[in-house]
């Protein structure tokens, strides 16, 4: 998708520079006529994201029809804003065989840009997501909810669970240079220690309003050494906005204000 | 669904009775027509199974239209075979506030009675699933695949992270009484590990046939005190033989064989 033979990685660089924003734009919309609410928030903050994250649950919430409205706004993004990624929040992974059919469905079918992987099953599992290279490949790593640690923050050999998943896909998973980690901004202290550990990786970081993450602290934590490498998302704190232009300008402000 | 004031287990109970069957067949279908082809699956089988098991990734691989025959699959067998459980092979996690949309979407639309999860979020992640008393919560402790120990083997405390996800799911997640367990075939020993520290916890077990599990061991290592306790899962051996029927009887006798 996007423009031709550049991948999600590239796509991503682009319009950080271009919109001079990590802001990303979570469209988990609960509401009727989806598609509607939808092109309403795009058309108002087109300008001030770096990307979109649809969640499929909320389409798939109410069934197929709200499927064919998360197919409907994503093709309406690619035809009217091709510069502007789309990621798929769908917390995917299964068996290789099986990854292989759900990637085709991600990709192919629906034409999102990059998905979020869960890492339990380990690399084979998600070997055929990570196989098509321009796609982005957003693997959890610390999560943002409240019990995140429950199993994240088990320690094996002085590690934390999280921190080996990082090590894990910065050494061995990104051999395509597609792969990212969600990272919570409830957590400012591990983003920090994983930013030590990932270089310049990006993190795609929920977690910034309703859920209670703080900008200034996730943005001085998070970014990397070209000023970047963070991708914030924010979905009921925009989306339900009484002005939803005006709120994503002034979040990608402060966000950037942060950046200096 | 199924019978009135009765939850998935009770119901998987008396059909593992009733068809005197350990036998769950993945209905994972690569073909044109789903529906129909599902349809002389089920109805060359249903005596002969304890469960149903549709994998929805390969439904959603060809789009909305694969997705409609995965409702018209279940809408068909809770009408036709109202007594045998739907396990619908989802593999689903997200913060609390996207699990019950999630839930939403395969319990209240597609009607399944139970769901399997991926645990790594944590149980406040997964509450919204788990409060869904009369629905079957399947949390994937050791997977199938090859690779499944590069995170699952990982040792903390002298436990390994399968073994306490598995305590954790026993002690403190299942209040409700509702989980299972996923324990791959392929690796008998664990099972064996698991059963010791789950009680009479039923597991579903994938991996036997195209992944090269042994039904013996599989069973041997899994059965519980009253004889049962797992669910062995079949997908590909089974829906692409020459005769369903006679593959479906012959494993489930095989199991039936092991279990005295």
């Amino acid at each position: 998708m996007l423009n031709n033979n550049m991948g999600f990685k590239d796509n991503l660089d682009n319009i950080v520079k271009n919109n001079n924003s990590l802001l990303c734009v979570g469209l988990d919309p609960e509401a009727d006529n989806i598609f509607d609410f939808n092109k309403n928030i795009i058309d108002a903050t087109y300008d001030m994201v770096c990307a979109y994250k649809p969640n499929i649950a909320f389409y798939e919430a109410v069934g197929i029809v709200g499927i064919e409205q998360l197919k409907k706004t994503i093709d309406y993004l690619h035809k009217k804003y091709p510069e502007i990624p789309v990621i798929l929040d769908a917390k995917r992974g299964d068996i290789g065989h099986t990854s292989a059919a759900y990637a085709r469905y991600i990709f192919d079918y629906l034409q999102a840009d990059a998905v979020t992987l869960h890492p339990y099953l380990g690399k084979d599992a998600l070997q055929p997501f990570l196989d098509w290279k321009d796609k982005g490949c957003i693997i959890l790593c610390r999560t943002s909810n409240p019990g995140a640690g429950e199993f994240q923050d088990l320690e094996s050999n002085g590690k934390k669970l999280y921190q080996i998943v990082a090590e894990k896909v910065v050494n061995e998973w990104n051999f395509n240079n597609n792969c990212l980690l969600v990272v919570g901004a409830t957590y400012p202290q591990e983003l920090a220690e994983l930013r030590k550990i990932c270089g310049d990786m990006t993190f795609l970081v929920p977690g910034i309003g309703a859920q209670g993450g703080d900008t200034e602290k996730t943005v001085k934590a998070g970014i990397n050494s070209h000023g970047a490498g963070i991708i914030i998302s924010s979905s009921r704190g925009i989306i339900y906005a009484k002005d939803p232009r005006a709120e994503a300008k002034k979040l990608r402000d402060m966000i950037n204000n942060y950046r200096k």
